[in-house]
């Protein structure tokens, strides 16, 4: 099998990326190694920056999301019993975010690329990525129970923390950036409408908690945990227990229950491979970077690195250089690194650090006052929500 | 002796209390355990906040500061080989900073005391607060070798971390939030023009560095050095060779040299204790908060409490309301944590933590690139350096 562009991934990133190419005229095959009945239920974030929407708009993939998604114009963040609402349009000369979940969007280009793209192969397991630095990279994958090879102009791994793609970069070029964090969410999906018209950040001294939501009828809640626990042994009344101390406000509002569908726990990471290239071999979204979810950058940061890829590609195809192409990893980690430091400022918040001195706790609360009280450190943590300028 | 105010400690803090209150016709007595010459050479700090400077001017205190002072409207951040200035008043609505050693308005105040003001005891050694609870709080002290009790309506503590005034705050109402650093400041001064006109303040691998000036003819330069370095183990050359390296650029900015005439090192820390007040007796400066010197907080925080306990009690002497000295704790710690952060985020955004992660260190150049190319983490920063309002 050959093609121009060897996509490993029908996440986020391998799907749009298959669009984008195929609006440009280019050839690709996207090999995903699950079924797709689990691509199109797996869930994960729902926030999607401004300049996400602008894109899948402008790739003619957003008709539904513009039907179904909820534009919200700010947050909320909670803390000491205090709410502060951050404006969003008003602090960035008009951006929003839409509450729309990345299976949705998943959803909506799978049926696009089948309908109208080149080849999308679900149970199609990439092995390795080969021959980076000729040519004519190649992806070893199985398929219908045989092994296949995928020859290639390009290969763009999409596979997640979990991919081979990443293996193709040679380890003594390889740079590692990596944090762990001793907590994680237990996320669950409750089918209640949102106790809030918008999501809901809130320290509390027991730790954090995030009100969010997947449609006016369905609730997502999460409550910070320590590293290692396990959903199913937090019953769903303490958990609503739970959820109301850390929202408690000084006001009348009041959280509403509703029977819980789902439970997990997510653990929280913040990693970072350089480089995100080697050769004709590029690595997008998680397979290079993973986040925190605090800040939800993950998948808007696997939409940067597609769309600098694509327009870096089609660049080549026009000019004959492959200068953007060249300049690809660069380019990518300039925004992943202002995301990480995003999520993970967010993240430090916050969460209420186990290991945290009295001293630090403080500092945590003076950052929200400052947050809460200056228009300057608003703005700062909204440009940031809103999501990071695409080069 | 009697007294309305007893004022322990002949610092900034002390001398600017003693005069305000001078100034709204109440009476004072200070006592500085040191004698004058030693008071008007220490050198601390050497950068005052626009609401510091404005005080003083209130005050009749601003002349010499006037004339001699040095007015900045901005500094520099120098990084990975770049720099970039960061607008003080052009960010901040016109505010700058003066740079005036503390040791010059110790000196001015000093000076207007003994010509017009209450009693100022040069070797007079403060013992211990007593009866901090009663109408009549005393301060035993010893002065030409025999022990004195000044009684006092109120007593200001302004004995800076060492004092005794603190321990007039019984110990079960005590808190204490602290930090220290892992690494300190190597300090000298040297008779040569200072190398660039503003101060400039540089992240390096090999660690933090200040150039900073006390003169058009005098620089005054720091070494973020390890925690327990000897100042007396750097030659003069080493230190040169050292600031050389930090302070590089990628143009051709040169480094002067000259003779220097004094070295030492200074420790960091961050330190508050809550409450800042106990029945009459009231704390002011680093008797109750220590901040690393990063922020140039130090002076500043002080200036705004004795500003604070002088509205206070004039406020008292006029309504017989105490409202405003009872919350004078709390209303000092709204903008002692606002600077304990700012000077603890400006210390983590500068110096090198010997155990920070490489992917700390990203975070950490991520946080400069962020503060250098968008206006709203450079007025933050350019706000918290300019100074914190006064209530």
């Amino acid at each position: 099998m050959r093609t121009t562009v060897g996509i490993i991934g029908a996440g986020p990133a391998g799907l749009l990326l298959a669009r984008l190419l195929h609006n440009a005229g280019i050839e690709s095959v996207v090999l995903e190694s699950r079924d797709r009945a689990y691509v199109e239920q797996r869930q994960r974030a729902g926030i999607l920056e401004q300049g996400t929407v602008d894109v899948l708009r402008a790739a003619g993939a957003a008709e539904r999301m513009d039907r179904e998604g909820l534009r919200h114009d700010g947050i909320e963040l909670r803390f000491a019993g205090k709410r502060h609402r951050v404006d969003f349009p008003a602090l960035t000369g008009g951006r929003s975010v839409m509450v729309y979940a990345q299976t949705e969007v998943c959803k909506d280009l799978i049926a696009l690329q089948l309908k109208q793209g080149g080849p999308l192969l679900f149970e199609a397991e990439a092995l390795a990525v080969e021959d980076a630095e000729s040519a004519r990279p190649r992806v070893r994958f199985t398929y219908e129970g045989r092994e296949d090879v995928l020859e290639c102009d390009y290969v763009v791994g999409c596979d997640g923390f979990w991919g081979v793609a990443r293996k193709a970069v040679p380890a003594e070029l390889s740079r590692v950036f990596e944090r762990t964090y001793p907590f994680g969410w237990l996320g669950i999906l409750a089918d209640v409408p949102p106790s809030h018209d918008e999501l809901v950040y809130a320290r509390h001294d027991r730790g954090f908690a995030l009100l969010s939501m997947r449609s006016p009828a369905v609730s997502r809640l999460y409550l910070q945990v320590p590293q290692g626990t396990d959903a199913q042994a937090w019953s769903d009344e303490e958990i609503w227990d739970e959820l109301e101390r850390r929202f408690a406000t000084d006001d009348d509002w009041r959280l509403r229950r509703g029977p819980i569908t789902s439970k997990s726990v997510t653990p929280m990471r913040s990693y970072v491979h350089e480089p995100m290239r080697h050769g004709r071999v590029f690595l997008a979204g998680d397979a290079a970077h993973i986040v925190p979810p605090t800040g939800a950058k993950g998948l808007n940061l696997a939409v940067g690195d597609v769309v600098t890829f694509a327009r870096a590609l089609a660049y080549e195809k026009e000019t004959g250089s492959s200068e953007l192409l060249d300049a690809y990893s660069e380019t990518c980690l300039r925004r992943v690194w202002q995301a990480e430091r995003f999520s993970y400022d967010m993240t430090t918040l916050l969460h209420r650090d186990p290991d945290a001195t009295p001293f630090e706790d403080r500092i945590q609360l003076a950052r929200l006052e400052r947050v809460a009280t200056t228009r300057a450190a608003e703005t700062d943590l909204a440009e940031g929500y809103t999501g990071f300028p695409l080069e």
